[in-house]
């Protein structure tokens, strides 16, 4: 399977970010591409640097980027993994993974289950938790565990998806440096992300993909910004570094993947064997009084 | 809290093995350590590469290695993490770390919960698996989430010890490279090893250590042979390395680590906060089919 994940900036608005990721869809499908990812909100700029309701609006346009990327993904007959900011009621707003087949058919959609909520990071105010279970997507080229940003740091998301069949983690990210914590403090955090996710590729026997924004946003409203630290990454199933991309630049990063490692790796690594079930069920509390 | 690890090769015989580790510990307690952590089955060989009946006779030794380490810690004032083979009844036996408090006391005891079973590795001949709780064990410095090399690869078992409010998770060890692998996956596997278990830092926001064996040993009856890769290492909450040992020296590894430290990166990063129990059940499926 040959995998590409574009890795680009915000262009400045909605309409060039989406001309911009349709040129970028076409390129890497030319160049072979079966399955290409999107990093997290591709079609607008990371606006949960601030919580401000004028920014609902770009939920309104779901079904019309739908139809765009539904077209994207037939044209170059690719699969897809897009991700997109959802209204699904008045008030009720999702950050939403929506994954299309080569025909453009919707293979899936999957919608964000852990809200972050830190300085910059204002998630919680606009998308409510997924109430969907952690399911793999089944398309024509495999089964794909599609998790969204701050689930990437969470074990349970990733084990469930791989006891649900995923050949493949894809995690559409958006995360970068908080350009007030010293270099040392950035280097610390940038090496925990990937590290947690090469964490999730071992622990599973699993391939493993990160596609994140690069570039600086500015919120004027409350005057921050953000340094999305690039970076996306492929890890084969027992963490190996397949492909990282630079942390500042537009780019398609690829590879030939050959799903058939997964079943070696487990072969002579076999987790799931000896997996102790009936001592986990305390992983449901909220902590261990 | 200073904490030392020691990490030493087999000396030939049960004695020689115990004297050594004892000197070693005397050393590290000399030098301020408040918590010594041994590797795995340190008093022995590590006797799995064959499946033969004879070594059952080490687990009939249990009880007299427990004094001495018994005395040891009280000795030395210290918190000691033993790994000691032990028979529970007439045929069953387990793969059992005991922690002594510094005046001696047994704080506690962890019986290994996963057991693994492969080439030179047959552990499942020897070891029931346990039958407790992934439950920390309460010192006089801090809860201590003793696992056992194995457990290292399962998210669910360093999650549960965090949960239960574990300050540390502590991995005594015997893993080492095949030498029939080529040197490529040699690295593959140390660096695996070495990254599900920063993961396991990474994702619970909690400091981890592992103590493992150094050098090589021979099994006559199989003609088969490990060569133990050392590496032992001290991680922080962040998956920081904060110390790596060598691959093949006797050493002391040793760090002044400060608990505080946990809280400090649990209140930036909030994985505790934002996790979705109520959707975590079927981490207690052997599969989802």
């Amino acid at each position: 399977m040959n995998i590409a994940l574009l890795q680009h900036s915000f262009k400045g608005n909605k309409k060039e970010s989406i001309d911009f990721t349709l040129k970028m869809i076409t390129k890497a499908s030319k160049n072979g591409a079966d399955l290409i990812a999107l990093q997290e909100l591709h079609t607008n700029k990371y606006f949960c640097q601030c919580e401000d309701v004028k920014y609902f609006k770009y939920a309104k346009e779901f079904e019309k980027e739908v139809n765009i990327f539904s077209e994207a993904a037939k044209y170059n007959n690719v699969v897809l993994v897009s991700s997109l900011f959802e209204q699904r009621a008045k008030g009720l707003y999702h950050n939403t993974a929506v994954v299309f087949d080569k025909d453009g058919s919707i293979a899936g959609k999957y919608r964000k289950m852990h809200i972050p909520d830190d300085p910059s990071f204002y998630e919680k105010f606009y998308f409510t938790p997924g109430d969907n279970d952690f399911t793999p997507i089944k398309t024509s080229i495999g089964k794909l565990g599609v998790l969204i940003c701050w689930d990437q740091w969470y074990p349970e998301a990733a084990r469930l998806m791989a006891l649900g069949g995923a050949d493949i983690l894809i995690y559409p990210t958006a995360i970068g440096y908080d350009l007030n914590d010293t270099k040392d403090e950035q280097k610390r955090q940038l090496d925990a992300w990937l590290g947690v996710q090469r964490g999730h590729a071992i622990a599973n026997g699993i391939f493993v993909v990160g596609i994140n924004r690069c570039g600086i946003e500015y919120e004027e409203k409350n005057k921050s910004k953000i340094n999305f630290w690039g970076n996306s990454f492929i890890f084969g199933p027992q963490g190996e570094i397949i492909k990282l991309a630079s942390e500042n630049k537009d780019e398609i990063i690829k590879a030939k993947i050959d799903l058939k490692r997964i079943e070696k790796v487990r072969n002579i690594w076999p987790f799931l064997r000896d997996r102790r079930i009936e001592y986990y069920n305390k992983i449901t509390k909220r902590y261990i009084d």
